[in-house]
């Protein structure tokens, strides 16, 4: 039962998919960012390939426009030395009336190695994982409001990268955290870890009281929520959200909630400051902290390719 | 004469573009399948390539959109180790007001080697293929209503896998033939190969009386149709047929001509039903039919790699 | 101050961008010649590829769409072994508010080696090579009104295939030169390669008449202006503009710009006839021009692809 609900662990608890960070060992985790380690050095390397995914084919199924997003894996794919196919989903068969599984059963059929799979539907990808034939392997790039793994693991690279241990660590995420699946992979992955102080700060309108049961601590003024932490985690703030009537105007957002070099001074001196991007400058985070000492942003990019390409040859590497 | 009407063939009788199946001898036919056969292993290796196209440029030219058909084409050249070049034409240069042969011209300067062509107008891979540069090759990809020979090259390749031979075969197509170019050049191909008996099922308004010259027997009842076939060939019923005035209902098409399960049992005990897809469940095809044990719809999506990187391979290795 | 306005060349006087030919060494240019005709052979190949980016990641950057230009670097990068990534810059993050220099520091941070840049603003590939990591090389694929320095190369070496030597030379470009970045782009080049006599024709609204100081004598009437011509530049007309208020109708501007067989006449016997594409037939050249002796216009395409793997090639090996 457990398996058919997250069918990303083999018999052996070995990762065949990666849908979503909730329930995965903590081992398994560690496993993904060590491999990831290894990869940062081919970025330093002349010739930046390995033969790792040689002759498999990863298709990009971006059913939501993401630039960035699917840029990443495509990197991340073609220095494993993939075969890399783009799909341009809305354009396609489904938008002829096929249904989901039916393109899902016609790409494996093609051979498929691997799917990448960002959908607007929170369950898309687990849907496909449990109906693609056993060759296949499937990434969640993002699902509606509920995961967003890569992400996830990517941050979780950063903070270790930078604070070693998880232990003692207070992090604070900052933002619309309703709407956020990178707030829930991170809540998840912080909670796995180890992390004993997860805050979740904003206005009342994106962050709900009721966070307890995921072991988060709700803050809705910014000064306490960022007092003495050690990571700083901003969400983007959606327009569409703040032309809502949730939001007052983005000027007034940053007042309030905007991460300023005054604002950081209360957390730890030798605080990061995290974001999954792309930045709105002046409305969730001032320039100077973006693009100050603290500021780790570009850095997460970086790891981001690393942690792609950790999470492509490990699942590659396991059997259904 | 022939020779510029159907320039598909050099002077020695072998394949330097496959523009159409018409006219084409079976024993070419017969080796391409042949060929086929070969690369279905491939898909089964670890590293899923060969280097028969390495270094070779690939450029997948739809006039027409069609994601399905332009990722099998880039998928059957990556496994060739092909260069593969996507052109977005819509929003090029013939936009631009350039002729269809200059933008030819242009991209043969380039020193491109083959030219997958999917075209709205009938024959414009046939005006392609007699004014590109000799070094170029040109594969069909679909021409309005004229031919799509690779769709029919996968189809009996899914036939003789199944069937053996086509010495004693009846085989029914089912749909709009007369908009169809995948049925024009299936029934091309059949005829070629020998099968005695092919039907065209359909109402009047899609399967027109006079096939006969085709040597195709028509019927306009389907029970009468797939009565004793051994092969069923639904087509897809396109939407934008059924909006207008030429047929009633979806629900009404399917009453009268969609594939069930009851219908089925009419047809030999071991026929099988194929489909170019994507599939209109409950609209051509009942779900029970196109998941059933008869079906190898999917099948021909695999074997549909294999037949284009055969032509592919093939086409490339003869010169003009 | 010289070096941080024009970024392109290193402490050492070697090319490590290419965004402008204004002010480069005539050495460099004739370096990049030679270069592309090394590469030339490598399209006789039957692998028609060298390792030289093998595991470097060429990044598309087309904030303004050119499907024809982005090809030719694409296929110029794939024969350089390089993996090619695409964006669809229009469809991307900047389209979410981020901005410019965000986008490359972001591209940057996934470790790409190589920007290929179009962008409708002038200065927009400056701002980038000014601002991106020191590991990243970029080239201007056109900008704004202000350059196309591959074009003007592949220019170049189509002159000095065909010509030998610059020293004796008349060139004639002919059309809307006032919003042309090619035709400013070749004009430094003409002049750095030591062309005596660089002459610019077309109507009054097209050409100003202050070309002095750039070293260009003006002629608003064609016979003047092509007499005794070694090489004919055509520029494209703009459909855009002739609609405007700025020209009277295609068909005016062909009787009095409109390159035919009897204007023609009136250039050296041997004079050869070039045009960037994608050609108006009928508007600014006549078809029997176009496809006639003197006509290099296909073999630029062809030189284009050489000189921008020679650009690149040459860029990626020489250090910030």
């Amino acid at each position: 039962m457990l398996a058919s609900r997250h069918p990303q662990l083999n018999k052996h608890g070995e990762l065949i998919h990666l849908l979503t960070l909730e329930g995965l060992p903590r081992d398994v985790i560690h496993h993904i960012l060590d491999t990831a380690s290894t990869f940062l050095s081919v970025h330093e390397r002349e010739v930046k390939k390995v033969p790792l995914l040689r002759g498999k084919s990863v298709f990009n199924l971006f059913f939501e426009n993401s630039t960035r997003t699917r840029t990443t894996f495509e990197i991340a794919a073609k220095r494993l030395s993939a075969d890399v196919i783009n799909l341009d989903i809305a354009r396609s068969s489904t938008a002829k009336g096929e249904t989901l599984l039916d393109t899902i059963a016609n790409l494996s059929a093609m051979h498929a190695d691997m799917f990448v799979v960002r959908h607007g539907e929170s369950g898309a990808p687990f849907l496909i994982a449990q109906h693609c034939a056993p060759h296949v392997h499937v990434v969640n790039a993002g699902d509606g409001r509920h995961a967003h793994p890569t992400q996830g693991l990517l941050d979780m690279y950063t903070i270790r990268h930078y604070k070693k241990d998880f232990s003692g660590l207070t992090v604070a995420i900052i933002g619309d955290i309703v709407h956020s699946r990178v707030a829930r992979s991170d809540i998840h992955a912080l909670s796995i870890l180890g992390v004993p102080e997860i805050r979740g700060v904003g206005p009342k309108t994106l962050v709900p009281g009721d966070l307890a049961p995921m072991g988060v601590h709700v803050y809705h003024d910014l000064a306490d929520g960022i007092r003495d932490a050690d990571v700083i985690i901003m969400l983007r703030l959606q327009n569409e959200r703040m032309t809502g009537a949730m939001l007052p105007s983005a000027g007034e957002y940053f007042k309030t909630f905007g991460l300023t070099p005054e604002k950081l001074q209360l957390a730890k001196p030798d605080c990061i400051v995290m974001h999954p991007g792309p930045i709105n400058r002046g409305v969730e985070i001032d320039s100077a902290v973006a693009d100050g000492t603290h500021s780790v942003i570009l850095p997460q990019v970086t790891f981001g390719i690393a942690v792609r390409m950790a999470v492509m040859s490990i699942i590659a590497g396991n059997e259904a």
